[in-house]
């Protein structure tokens, strides 16, 4: 089989501060061979790889903090993304002749064709009556970090009062409707006014604010939460989670997802009312979805009822070609995505 | 039954910083009615009052944070002193007359002779081979708050990395022994040459620092713990849990037991480090040994062996008469206790 074109987004350099469209650079002369057999790394190598075709790619916050290196991180914490190679993240992917029950999503390469070297990593797709996109977002690694985060970690409990940042987000959305489901007061921020409305007028969330428009947070969760909060699902860090300590109630609980308004500062901002921590005895535990992928087989089982009844709905941000790539994956940490950030590859 | 003089510890003002010695004063003019129907508060109530006689009174951090007023706290987290009233807290008591097993400890107050409105908090004491002055510590609420945190809390497993900050104090010095008993790596931190002593030499720890000795904590910690930290024991916030967030371990956890260094500061410490907790997967979790109570019988059957056959020693620093006790509680707050500070109020 001949060599095919292969178009690649690669990081030209590590980033510090917000990354930008430029730090990204689509190579549109890369080529691979589509026969593994002929390609040079598998000759003589026991090592199994699998080639796939690239179908929607994922822009997720945790990828800033593989933009740069960070300093006293240990490998087995966080790698980086290597200057002059195609970025990698989460994907939906088929063999490059698509037969049907070849689809799979996991970790892939921002490129049309990838060769996996862990393929162990890929999870075959079962349902395809739902779009394929959603294997990046609300079916794949944001929805079960939703999952996981609220029902694991959160511990929540009826009538419960939440708070979710990011809310308009790949993984708040969801989070946000779980805790209704539930039967809890859910309130969200939001960088946006079109964000604020669709968590109160689609997404069910009683209530929601731009955070942008807030001078005092403090007094905004004052005003929402006047007798505190027992959970909040943790996405920004910095001045929001500082705010909260001063409102969160005895035994409340802080499931920490990511913190993305510190991913871009040289430094990070300070955290000074920890001490509610001990006032008011709080569990904050930072969580990851790798930890937890055992349970993804349940998770899907529990929300396709939801997805296909319309009970769950979720909201996608796609955008066309690998070389919309870059400005998508960048806009995310401007808060210009619209819901769940994707890009179709094939498109 | 006629009126006796009961001595009590009473503070003057809310204090905010330090509190001094002056900040609490011994009322040698009380008196109490030893017969509880004669007591003007049980006229015609139903209340079921206890009266005791207190034998040992236990000084413990957390008791700073109700010698002032807290802005913005409910009722339901922390309440305060009474200014004019006498301070409460942990102790060991016993009915007037001293019948054999009428010994109970918890929450009394800070007197000869208490009036107890709520004795369902008070626990009979079965095990009196032991000094009494035990349940003030390691039988008592710092030595269930070792146990939980460490064994709940911290989910530690053998050859784990283990810190412990104010190691030398009640509660640290049997979290250093637990952790050493599990086959971990533990190193402790304290507040003199002679509490590092004590640790190194007589309670097995295998490396401990006085931390007013390191103008950089960090560099303590890479000497250390080269490999980083698997789990804190938590007991001082501020600054040290600001290094040790830069070197802990991925799946790291920490038991956030207090954060004494923060009590007595106007302003609270800023921690900058938060964003470790995202990049290592760490678990924060703020425990009180107020939820935990349930384990204490259970607790009891696991230490006494270990207390009867010497396997963990527990160090003391028992003060004499409630006119020492103002002096001995301030003093914890500047580290001047060596080992658990009780005050003998009988002697």
């Amino acid at each position: 089989m001949a060599e095919v074109s292969n178009k690649q987004v690669i990081p030209r350099e590590y980033v510090t501060g917000f990354p930008k469209e430029s730090d990204l650079y689509v190579n549109s002369t890369a080529t691979i061979k589509l026969k593994l057999s002929e390609a040079p790394e598998h000759e003589g190598s026991s090592k199994k790889l699998v080639l796939v075709k690239n179908l929607y790619l994922s822009c997720d916050p945790y990828q800033r903090l593989f933009m740069e290196r960070i300093e006293g991180l240990s490998s087995q914490s966080t790698s980086s993304y290597t200057p002059g190679s195609p970025i990698y993240g989460y994907g939906v992917s088929g063999h490059p002749d698509l037969k049907a029950g070849d689809l799979v999503w996991g970790t892939t390469y921002w490129e049309e064709y990838s060769r996996i070297p862990e393929p162990e990593g890929l999870i075959k797709i079962q349902h395809t009556d739902v779009p394929l996109s959603y294997y990046t977002g609300i079916l794949g690694m944001p929805g079960l970090t939703a999952y996981v985060g609220f029902y694991e970690i959160c511990s929540p409990k009826k009538g419960e009062h939440v708070f979710i940042s990011a809310a308009a987000g790949a993984v708040g959305q969801l989070v946000g409707q779980f805790a209704k489901l539930m039967g809890c007061y859910v309130v969200g921020s939001a960088g946006s006014k079109e964000k604020v409305d669709l968590l109160k007028n689609e997404l069910g969330f009683d209530e929601a604010f731009n955070y942008k428009e807030e001078t005092d947070l403090n007094a905004a969760f004052k005003r929402y939460f006047p007798e505190g909060i027992d959970i909040y699902f943790e996405n920004v860090g910095g001045k929001t989670l500082d705010a909260v300590l001063l409102n969160m109630r005895v035994h409340g609980r802080i499931a920490v997802c990511g913190m993305v308004s510190q991913y871009n500062l040289d430094q990070a901002e300070r955290v000074t009312n920890l001490m509610h921590l001990v006032y008011k005895r709080i569990r904050l535990h930072r969580f990851s979805v790798r930890d937890h992928y055992h349970l993804h087989p349940k998770f899907v089982e529990f929300m396709l009822p939801y997805i296909r009844q319309g009970k769950i709905v979720y909201v996608e941000d796609i955008v066309e070609g690998l070389e919309s790539g870059p400005r998508a994956l960048v806009g995310l940490f401007k808060g210009l995505n619209f819901g769940k950030q994707v890009v179709d590859v094939s498109a």
